[in-house]
């Protein structure tokens, strides 16, 4: 069976898992924490970066873009028109475009830095900077999320889904950091109903199912995290 | 014509000119200035970066990343043997970790500090950041730059290119970073003969010419910097 190392509140390991659950890939989910750098982990993956998959044949894949690229090589033309990368090169700019997006601007703009400091640095060793959270840090990812939830809000009212008429790679990486970022209740919904409502229907899908039950030890989520008719 | 939006000293934007070259591909090099996010710009390119590729149809492909995969979804087939990224599932991980390597790790650790610090800020305007260099920035970098080096070195002692037996991406990716950090004299070439070895032959290449003409107005390059036999 594959194996995916990953984190529960990584945003880039959820996006990880929920590709997996979407194209019906059984993998065992390990844990391994982002601040570990345990030298086994870093002589498979010498970037260190998390998540990491381990296909059945033992080839290591790092990175959420390249595992969602590796999986869509591998296994995308078996789904049909459930595939999550289009086939059409026009599209799969979108796709990509919207990817590079959410995994790497709102991931330094928001759940980076929300992730690190309401729940990383609780768990943290204080020699890797473990300790109480920068309210600075914070208040910066509050407000940038406002304006990537109108952004959103912007590509849902001309389009079924964030790059298009499908599904793709790009609904399941903006869902999974928003995921992080929602149960910390720092998204603020009321402010866009558009991408509310995207945001709803992502998060009802089967695929999400196991993120919402993952719960950070001695934090509870914010109320609404796991209703789907919030 | 196509047309590339680029800085002659974004590291990002040489890649994509090699990429061209490399492939045949004729293009419009027009200059856009990394700080100066106008706004008809950002209108055809949200998030602003560099480079931006515009296809003959008028596509817009914004980012060294999504521009290499484009043009290879688009035009890899024609290129036969030369084409700069495998077909194989397997190579594509390779050439894509090592890419990811180079366009994030090499550029946030070593390329964006030095051609902000040494190159950008000598011509931004002081209220966007513009003025004397940040001496600390530059000797992190040159101090990260040696270990990039023994990995490029550790990499093409067991292949002939840095992703396997072909040319491709990585590449081109890794010298166009690399070729900045040698304008400025700070690669230090004598620690690993062997990926010295590897840059002579990626900067003889005829597409690598354009780059070895440019010049930072009022900063002479280091004296071997065009020099294919250094």
């Amino acid at each position: 069976m594959a194996i995916l190392h990953s984190y529960p509140f990584c945003p880039h390991s959820r996006f990880a898992r929920l590709i997996l659950a979407e194209m019906g890939i059984g993998a065992h989910i390990l844990e391994e924490k982002p601040w570990d750098r345990r030298l086994p982990f870093l002589e498979i993956n010498p970037s260190g970066n998390l998540p990491l998959f381990i296909d059945e044949d033992g080839l290591a894949v790092p990175g959420p873009g390249i595992i969602a690229e590796y999986l869509d090589d591998t296994r995308g033309e078996a789904m049909g028109d459930r595939r999550l990368m289009p086939r059409d090169p026009v599209q799969r700019v979108e796709v990509r475009r919207l990817l590079d997006w959410f995994l790497v601007k709102f991931h330094d703009e928001v759940s980076a830095y929300l992730a690190t400091e309401k729940i990383y640095k609780r768990f943290m060793p204080t020699e890797l900077g473990g300790g109480p959270p920068d309210m600075g840090a914070i208040r910066a990812a509050r407000s940038n999320v406002r304006y990537h939830l109108s952004y959103i809000g912007y590509l849902i009212a001309q389009r079924n889904w964030l790059a298009g008429d499908q599904m793709t790679f790009a609904d399941l990486a903006a869902a999974a950091h928003l995921s992080v970022v929602d149960y910390l209740g720092d998204v603020p919904w009321d402010e866009n109903e558009t991408a509310k409502y995207w945001y709803a229907r992502v998060k009802s899908r089967p695929s999400f199912r196991a993120l919402l039950a993952d719960r950070v030890p001695g934090m509870a989520p914010s109320t609404h995290y796991d209703d789907l008719d919030f």
